[in-house]
């Protein structure tokens, strides 16, 4: 096999015209003697040499190179007399998309492309967890809108080179938010876990979807295992029931609406809402806006969507619902579904279930565990009693990529009894699910989905769970819920924190704080209570000693308001 | 700074213990030279080795740089002595992913993992174009579950080794299919566009959510101006209006639906389908089934939506719809919403959208034009011209995952009113759309979804698109449609190809071809037709000899039946 140069047009360049560096410079020397080892090998090290020399390090990384060349690797040059390597240092300013794979001899600047890309990433990845970066550069919306140097948002008639490319992939990178810093503890997805990246980067390299076995064979069966294991976990027997991955807590918590509708008034799949009496639908004042979202989308309406009251640690008072549905019976109402919260968005409150259970039995009704941001904890033997009476849940929302660290998206929505999730959606499709395939077509999940083509969602986490072990994710419950109660202790005692009377003052910090860029908290006022800061813990990266350094930076940035 | 060993425990080990060749070797020599340039590049250059080492190309690699070192670099090897970067070669059958960042010490083990998955993807990468492999090596579910030789799918209580990890890679794309081979035709999603690729690397590694500038504010911003400029190109007047990116084309079209019956009757957000007419809806008998799972979802009961009979090129008749709505209307019921199809499911026909929008416009109904797969077509000035009529839709939803070959999912909802689809979602959640942030919350697109957090989809997408420009769009249009004629003209003129009568044929020539691995097309019955090939063509990869290919691979395969 003969080496080429990437060219722009497909076909072969002159030999000798794409070599941009004066002949015998040092650093053609040494890729000189990589090349001599093999072509594959001297492909990539040269590949790294040009990313080094465009990144920051360059300067430093250069000159080093030209002194140890120059001094111990020149008498290696022309051993074997192998130069026609030295055209794979890559110009990219002259390679274009249309130069990569499929494209003919585009397996060259394909990797010299992708390779580029890798360094930006895990060069981003090292500072991600540099305490020494910070977690962010605010510019406001017209900022970015009007054009940073070199870095144009627009979108253009013409191609633009990969050279333009990769700037534009560093400049995204620079101008975003580190969520997986470990002073990020803004949202309830926190932290960049490495297996679960490297899931995503094969996940998109594999390119498939989950509809059906025939084109998704390893995903859908990891995905029915996996969902096993968490319906053994929460406790059903033999793990038996059903479940679908979905995008997001919002829509899982969506379908465990329609099925709950479904197992009472199928009907209403083909009726529609007429079929019906009037629903309705029981939720803590506290919980996630998504039910609300889901009464609105599925035709009960969001005034049949009745809030209950909480305790003062968050928490629904059962005798509020059962007072609840007692009023909506004697109004004539049907009381279909409640929604039990293990773990609350804002303050992390865990509804009573067994309590809530015994009522939605006694009158009949679905129960739902929104565990979206709790779910996690029935990893862990020492924090899972939070979520007792989960078993008895007819529904469970868990979210793995909010307290036990995947990557976003992955949530599931897991279903006791088996058939009511494909029964409320099934429309039987007849050119995706064939019923006359060769394998066994049970496999094939699409029908039990709203969505058609779903996105695998499951091997990040399948692979995270075999690289720690469910021992692993245990620890990590554990060592979240140490640090949040380490953070409760250290505020408690400490002086100059109180209670803040003045719903401006979080405001005022946060734009602060991301002016400076230093840390990132969410704040909100919630009820009867003013603005206030809303720590999340669930970052592997984070230590005490930035949970401190968060303490400080609060006290710092408020200090003149 | 000094060289340290990965260690599965994060201490320091003896420097010497994990060199695991003897010393002297070539192998190692050759290290030391490359290492003798600067530590970060030495490191990068053994990474490399080690992965090489690890793949196919093992001993051909090996023997290689074993005669060329000894040839050539072991004079160089004690050089500048510096041999303290030999112990980076990585046994990854001591590492765990407690090894990895943010472990002390992580940043090592963490860049030679992430770098051996990249050697694991880029081998699929080279080997997805190369016509010379299978598309799949099939199993059965059942093969797969009990076990293949090393490879596992039940997850464990305790940790596995990086080792294993990265065996379980391998192994998870060895059982997959190659959706971006040349020769894959089994869905409307192939292909494996590269700059789209390292769009979605980058996009987990940012690992952020677009329900806030605050946590995502250039992907919000990109998304906002791809919106636009797709408005534009439909042709509503200064690409005005709004629209969102969604978890796939049905999800998109449930939003179309959502977003009509908001329009016509708010009131059914706050009081449920009580408050409204019996509403009815329509599309094509040969639409895709999402439209009808929407309106089973929704609570418009499947019986409300109205098949529209077509012709015999698939495409829905006017003076059908026309009849229906007066039908319709004389029952009492309230026709609301027409679903017009750009590029059907199967036969790929394209409703006649401007006859069907006059009818909208005359009986006041929702015109949605689902694009899913057809949408693409609006970037060639060639073949635009049968989505005609598109800028009068109320609503389209618009798939680059499909015939524009983004990587999935990228999804849009396009909508030409501003404020509806606000309107019709919004829940106003106060923890994460606080009014009082220091910048223009408007930017803050999670209100308008029926998600909460939402995948950052947008990223490959506006990659692609700075990488091809919109003229490299075309470009592709026009040659998937190229390659679609000459596919009809050749089955048109061969001899042995007629119409098939026996539905028994598709299926039993679709199992061989999963059997045999060499290619895959989709297959499935119609009304009253017997189970037909449907030919997908959307990769950029595939070429006319792909199309003679699966031809003559299905007779071949056909041969004897």
């Amino acid at each position: 096999m003969a080496a080429s140069a990437p060219s722009s047009s497909g076909g072969e360049a002159d030999p000798n015209s794409t070599n941009l560096r004066p002949p015998g410079s040092s650093y053609d020397a040494w890729c000189g003697v990589a090349h001599g080892c093999t072509r594959k090998l001297g492909m990539k090290i040269c590949g790294f040499l040009q990313k080094n020399n465009s990144l920051e390090e360059r300067s430093r990384i250069v000159s080093s190179l030209k002194e140890r060349t120059a001094r111990t690797l020149l008498s290696c040059d022309n051993v074997g007399g192998d130069v026609r390597f030295r055209r794979t240092e890559t110009d990219f300013s002259n390679l274009f998309a249309r130069d990569l794979l499929p494209a003919k001899n585009g397996e060259e600047p394909t990797m010299q492309f992708l390779l580029e890309v890798v360094e930006i990433l895990t060069s981003y990845i090292r500072k991600t967890f540099d305490r020494s970066t910070k977690v962010l550069d605010f510019h406001h919306p017209h900022q970015l809108l009007e054009g940073m140097e070199g870095f144009n948002l627009e979108l253009s008639e013409q191609p633009e080179s990969l050279e333009q490319i990769l700037v534009d992939c560093r400049d995204t990178l620079k101008y975003g938010v580190r969520t997986g810093h470990p002073r990020f503890f803004n949202q309830l997805s926190t932290g960049l876990d490495i297996v679960g990246l490297a899931g995503e980067w094969l996940t998109s390299t594999a390119n498939t979807n989950m509809f059906t076995y025939e084109i998704a064979p390893v995903f859908v069966l990891m995905e029915q295992l996996t969902l096993k294991k968490m319906r053994e976990i929460i406790g059903w027997p033999d793990g038996e029931g059903d479940g679908i991955f979905s995008p997001g807590g919002a829509i899982s918590n969506m379908y465990s609406v329609m099925i709950a509708r479904y197992k009472f008034f199928p009907e209403v799949k083909t009726k529609g809402m007429a079929a019906a009496p009037r629903l309705v639908l029981f939720t803590s004042e506290l919980s996630h806006y998504s039910i609300k979202k889901a009464s609105a989308a599925l035709g009960f309406g969001t005034e049949n969507l009745i809030l209950l009251n909480t305790d003062e640690r968050g928490r629904v008072i059962p005798a509020d619902l059962e007072a609840k549905v007692k009023e909506a019976r004697q109004k004539g109402y049907v009381p279909m579904y409640v929604n039990a919260t293990a773990g609350t968005t804002v303050y992390g409150a865990f509804d009573p279930i067994n309590e809530i259970a015994d009522i939605c039995e006694k009158y009949n009704m679905w129960l739902h565990v929104d565990g979206a941001w709790g779910g996690g904890l029935l990893m862990s033997r020492k924090h899972r009693h939070k979520l007792n009476g989960v078993e008895r849940a007819n529904s469970v929302t868990w979210n793995p990529h909010k307290m036990m660290g995947v990557p976003l998206q992955c949530s599931a929505i897991l279903v006791r009894e088996r058939g009511v999730l494909q029964g409320c959606n099934s429309m039987c499709a007849g050119y995706l699910f064939q019923p006359d395939k060769q394998y066994d077509v049970t496999y094939d999940t699409g029908d039990k989905a709203i969505q058609c083509g779903r996105h695998v969602d499951i091997f990040k986490f399948w692979l995270m769970w075999k690289a720690k072990g469910t021992v692993g994710f245990e620890q990590h419950i554990d060592k979240c819920l140490d640090l949040s109660a380490y953070l409760y202790n250290k505020i408690k005692h400490r002086e100059g924190f109180q209670m803040v009377f003045d719903g401006e003052v979080a405001p005022k910090i946060k734009a602060m704080m991301m002016e400076s860029g230093t840390t990132m908290v969410g704040y909100q006022p919630q009820g009867d209570k003013v603005n206030f800061f809303r720590m999340v813990i669930s970052n592997a990266a984070a230590t005490r000693s930035d949970i401190d350094f968060l303490v400080e930076e609060i006290e710092r940035l408020g200090h003149d308001l």
